[in-house]
């Protein structure tokens, strides 16, 4: 903060709807900390959008946040939106380099909650290397928005030796999920709901790309497929994959990783851990050779020390997802029908 | 639309929750229009985001869209976003190349509606040659947003001739406006109160970015500086310049060009044009040496027919704006102090 004129250089304990006018007030609060906290050189050039030059092949990814409530046990609004742009650039084999940062604020908005949101979008970019490198802010009436919503939109370079799409899987193929599932949606939903079980239960916000990187670094074409089951679950990514790659999908409901406190929250709130929405796990659909290097290779992150084998494509029954249950039933599992928790991202 | 199964494919007239689900619903409504009225090869991937490959120095750009209300005499909240987006693109001298597009919808927004702005968005993204590669969709609960908000994020393809920025701006420098000013502002502004004439009166909501590209590549760097007087209106710009050059500007009052129905309803709603939003306009900040040319060139486009000089930069009074008024006398223009009109974008 530089030293207050007179004049105070910022007065406002809330925002209000002058600080998306594009005037004085839009100026004031992004030189009065917004720029301060992202800057870099892209950034400081203060243009309408971001020049840069970047050899290779390039991956750009879009995505809006609307969770509720914006802070969380585990993270906040922030961080999500960060950590959920650059798991999608993973996703696509791409590794993260710039991002876009926009937001819609309601009249009203605590500055304090303004300001920790925004450093917790900058702790996540600076961990991950990432530049925020242009952005934009608007300003809605009260009751016209609910807090804040962000957008954030990311490019980033695909690897060389990456070769994912569902077009590259094969039956016989595995399935991994890089850690325990369906922490993200019931930290969200147990403080939503006030259930006091929010100390055990801490969302699973976090960059994956790093792991997800090596794995296609080191296994190449051999990792067929990726994607981070957000909102939907792992039984929508499933059955994304099964119907996009016209292959079947068996998978074993013991197989599935879930946490003890989680799995029990589940069963109070009527939720199948499947459908509920994860932040900082991922799939990976790798060929049969490289199972166990890819499970050992992703065991040595913090972070998928819960990686695990949780079915197998298979050329049978296409397009659908078929879930062995615990006592040797076999169900078909279908995409989220309806809406199970809104507004969990 | 495909005929009908037994289950019709679509049988909502509101969006409701489980359309931002990312299961089935989400599904439905992508498939059920979406992908077919924005399809290209890289959108049709369906992956979870866009790959491509592009030589050259990029362009990226953000920007979100709040609107009230989102269908105004001359266009609504879908072409507005994307003409948005493009025309960022070109004031960074970039061809507009690939667009996201990211949906905040408020719960119970018509069907109807919805399709209407999505066929604006893809009209406007076809005349301008860009393909729409990757998006989101969120819905929030009724109250808790307005309608539908909408983030566009777009990447271009700088041209190689381009050598905008502030520091090319020089005392000397002609700023030239490539049509009548404040119409876009004028026009959210008349539906809203209901003034009824609204008739008259159209937004100026166009893809400006043809004529902006043509200049810099006939004039290369003596295009020294572009920008698109949105929020905050010319005046906000031209303040934006003086500071960013450390250079003042001289602009005289009787070369701006209002509309004459514009310039009646600005009087009788208190609003001075120069600080009213423009949705179709840019500034070229251009060598005194190409002027007459510069003008030539934009009035051979129908959007900038009325193209005029409006001032000169000079060394003196570095940082301010100063406006010579019809009757002689001189004044500061300021940025925008506080907020004119909230949600006119």
């Amino acid at each position: 903060m530089q030293l207050q004129c007179p004049m105070p250089r910022f007065d406002f304990d809330v925002i209000t709807l002058g600080h998306g006018s594009g005037g004085i007030l839009t100026h004031r609060l992004l030189e009065s900390g917004v720029f301060a906290r992202l800057g870099n050189p892209m950034l400081d050039e203060r243009h309408d959008g971001a020049v840069f030059r970047e050899e290779g092949t390039l991956a750009f990814c879009a995505d809006s946040f609307v969770v509720s409530p914006i802070f969380f046990p585990g993270g906040d609004i922030g961080d999500l939106a960060v950590n959920g742009t650059l798991n999608d650039l993973a996703m696509c084999g791409a590794r993260p380099k710039y991002m876009s940062l926009s937001f819609i604020i309601e009249e009203g908005l605590g500055m304090q909650d303004f300001w920790q949101v925004l450093e917790s979008i900058r702790c996540a970019a600076e961990a991950a290397g990432v530049w925020i490198v242009t952005g934009d802010t608007k300003v809605v009436e009260k009751g016209k928005g609910d807090g804040i919503f962000i957008n954030t939109n990311g490019i980033g370079v695909v690897l060389p030796a990456a070769r994912i799409g569902l077009r590259h899987v094969r039956p016989g193929d595995r399935i991994v999920v890089s850690g325990s599932i369906a922490s993200h949606g019931v930290a969200i939903m147990s403080v939503r709901q006030g259930l006091g079980f929010e100390s055990d239960i801490l969302s699973d916000t976090a960059d994956v790309s790093g792991p997800a990187l090596q794995l296609v670094e080191t296994f190449e074409d051999r990792v067929r497929f990726l994607r981070d089951p957000t909102r939907g679950g792992v039984a929508t990514v499933l059955n994304e994959i099964a119907r996009g790659a016209s292959l079947g999908i068996d998978i074993s409901q013991s197989d599935i990783p879930v946490e003890e406190a989680v799995a029990s929250a589940c069963e109070i709130l009527g939720l199948d851990p499947l459908y509920v929405a994860n932040e900082g796990v991922f799939l990976a659909v790798v060929d049969p050779s490289v199972e166990q290097e890819v499970l050992g290779l992703l065991r040595s992150h913090p972070l998928c020390s819960e990686a695990r084998t949780i079915g197998t494509v298979t050329g049978e029954h296409p397009g659908l997802v078929l879930l062995k249950s615990g006592i040797g039933g076999s169900r078909v599992v279908s995409m989220l029908p309806g809406e199970q928790l809104p507004r969990i991202c």
